[in-house]
């Protein structure tokens, strides 16, 4: 039995991107209708791995899949950054004069509307999934329709990108996180970054110790977020994420800061992307 | 000439409801279909004020949102929470064993999934906005059909509640922002809460640095969140939010942070809301 990947999306959406240029592989995957999925899929086998977006350049942290991985004590092993990329692609031979109706991810059409305001003769409709509309048109050959999409899409079904680049914010770096139910053994020389969790009864004074207690131990803090505690007013919890250079640092500090904080929580330990 | 209130959706959304309870008036409303279009209108005319989303408990900072602010350097002067709560609706005398299809926005039907699932003969039908549904729902007299929304949906549109409260998560706050193109006089002694933005060129320190200094004059950080800057790697902006009793203490310590940040920016001061 072989490890199995789960992906949100289907086959050919930005997370079969992440599987394809993370592990160099693109066989084995899950397709998941939603996070709540992916998660269930990899809890169910130790082996399988999941995929899931955490943030991006124009939207910001995914709140709701920290929160998965937060209840269900998924640990991250990896993390890999992609630059979004949207194409219009269509059947062979079809040009842009003979698209009718162009269909996507509301995001994915809101971030390409300035593209489409230049042909107000195509329509745009909204659908479940950028991918998803991409093998619509190639299983029941629809011309005059025409998807947005990633690469991985245009390549998967066959369809030529008509027009690429079609964003108007041109850098749309996402991060992606690798996870899985157990935690990997990775080489503590391999590993120079980390994401916490941790509480805090009020910020006043106790934040600026956790910094200065990073700072002691070398620790760049390359993301802070924090995020009010319902059930707790004035109290906050924070998702933080480091980067170091030597694993003896870090696991010096990781011990004060256990002291300093409350329900201190290590999200995962893993080697740096490339941004 | 009287100010308008321009508000994201039409009337009866939960936008309309800030409006009531932060002005007590909902007169002079101009209904917005986009974010955009709501910075419009309020650009356009001085005296307009503008509300918008810029948080909630479960899904975090819509960053789209500050982003609009800090680009078209809108003044945020005041705040309001709003506990969103879901309420299934339909036409006078229809039972929940009469509906057949439930139309919302698809964050609102995803929020009371667990409720539907109880009634499997109920389709669910993803719409572009929850008070929408309801307005229709009125107007063509559709029996059969229910809208999942807000309070002021129900009163708006004479649409009885079938059943009330029926999201999963229960506490779901959401912080609104009171916007205006030119930064209005508010008298000093009400100021008890800014939202700042700065740039750091590394982390490493400096946001210790700017801690220790609102310790030093007394302001509480009551939210603070990282954003990489796209064209400067590894440099970050943050926005932050901070409270205070003596406005004073605020202005002593903006000359130091000014100094020891960079594009140091006030998006707005104002009095803090009850959360």
């Amino acid at each position: 039995m072989e490890r199995k990947i789960a992906i949100q999306g289907i086959k050919g959406s930005f997370h079969h991107q992440v599987a394809k240029e993370y592990f160099n592989e693109s066989k084995s995957l899950i397709e998941c209708m939603s996070f709540d999925e992916l998660v269930k899929n990899v809890l169910e086998d130790d082996r399988n791995l999941g995929i899931m977006a955490l943030e991006n350049s124009i939207a910001g942290s995914i709140i709701p899949n920290y929160a998965l991985i937060d209840y269900n004590k998924l640990h991250i092993i990896g993390e890999h950054y992609l630059d979004i990329r949207m194409n219009l692609m269509a059947l062979p031979g079809q040009t842009i004069e003979d698209i009718r109706e162009v269909h996507s991810h509301p995001i994915a059409l809101l971030q390409c509307k300035k593209f489409f305001s230049r042909y107000p003769h195509i329509r745009l409709v909204e659908d479940a999934d950028t991918a998803e509309t991409a093998r619509r048109i190639k299983e029941k050959q629809l011309t005059g329709i025409g998807a947005v999409a990633g690469m991985v899409a245009s390549e998967m079904y066959e369809l030529p990108i008509i027009a690429d680049n079609i964003h108007t914010v041109k850098s749309n770096k996402t991060r992606f996180v690798i996870v899985k139910a157990q935690n990997s053994v990775i080489p503590k020389d391999e590993i120079n970054k980390a994401s916490l969790k941790f509480e805090l009864e009020d910020m006043q004074g106790s934040l600026a110790g956790v910094l200065n207690q990073m700072n002691n131990y070398k620790l760049n803090l390359t993301k802070i977020q924090s995020m009010p505690i319902i059930e707790k007013p004035w109290q906050y919890s924070f998702f933080v994420d480091i980067t170091f250079d030597q694993y003896e640092d870090y696991e010096k500090a990781k011990i004060n800061l256990e002291a300093i904080t409350k329900e201190f929580k290590v999200l995962g330990e893993y080697k740096k992307g490339a941004v």
